[in-house]
């Protein structure tokens, strides 16, 4: 493994802001995602009260599930790109870690 | 096809509230499942905003979708309970479309 | 319930041959279906021999997995046509047990 | 991004047998999977063969499914410990191409 450290990088191993996480370049666009994905789960409670058909409900069920989906995509994206190739570059137990957490995190993902 | 209609089913084509939508019995239940789910999304926006760490978001990213589809599961269990065995009842293009529409809903559930 | 039996059904609750297994009207498509993707698996054995590249065999692993979700997918879709509407016009025990019984095939299809 | 190169990686952007697929400490292991996964296909096409109940077959494809999407991970976990930690250490180009196919690969699990 690798021992070259990035000297910018005082704490690599919690991909913390300084370092940067990755998704922060993004965080206003996140944000609208996820003001966006809150407000389908307000539209599924006045469905549900206004007694609307239940397929009609299940369609905007798949619609949000698929939204969170490609949201969890992207920063996972953006979590590999930034925190985890750091921590490759850094190697050792960082690297290890790093990988071990984003291969749970991908198989959470595929499993829901 | 069988063609014994049940009297009480006016509208059985539409699986009207006055023909029960299978859900309706547990309205109460479904809306407080939902108004968990909006919290979950608002919990998201406030760890994006506190810029926490991005495996933490994913993990509760999947923790959502999980709900989220435990909750389609149990809308299409009693939709099936419900209309379809109406429609199977009634029989003839009633029970098609009724069949056409949950096939529809289920491999948008399993797709997404 | 409705208790209007179907007398061509002698044993309704085993949906057995005789009543009509609702894939079996297709079993010849179904075979070659399970012959094309018991070739992806050994197209699959293949390419780890040959030390293919592993996104090239992940993608492979990808198309299986449709193909696969397909399948299951078009059989669910004549069960619930057949077995589940046949089960749901006798009534009874025997609706409940097919209706469960589907429930969870679906759970463990949106869950796989 | 780094521009330190491991001069032991003569072709890191192929991720060649000599660099090492990550999957190729394990290839034994994976033919032995995708033997059995090859068996499971057989034993479906047994199942429809001999028109076994529809529910006991999506019982054998979610198996099989969950076989293959386990493999796929396993493999998907090797490939980014090894071709992508390699790749970002050279970074440039290659860690780009090969950060952009793994998200690819990872999409595909996570929507198949």
């Amino acid at each position: 493994m690798s021992t070259n450290h990035d000297d910018q990088l005082s704490h690599p191993s919690e991909c913390h802001h300084d370092s940067g996480h990755g998704y922060l370049d993004h965080k206003e666009e996140y944000l609208r995602r996820l003001k966006r994905i809150e407000g389908q789960a307000r539209g599924l409670q006045r469905m549900v009260d206004e007694e609307q058909y239940c397929i009609d409900i299940l369609t905007q069920v798949s619609a949000m599930t698929k939204a969170l989906e490609a949201l969890a995509l992207a920063m996972l994206d953006e979590h590999l790109s930034h925190c985890v190739v750091r921590a490759a570059r850094v190697g050792g137990a960082e690297a290890e870690l790093k990988l071990a957490e984003a291969s749970a995190a991908i198989a959470r993902l595929v499993r829901s």
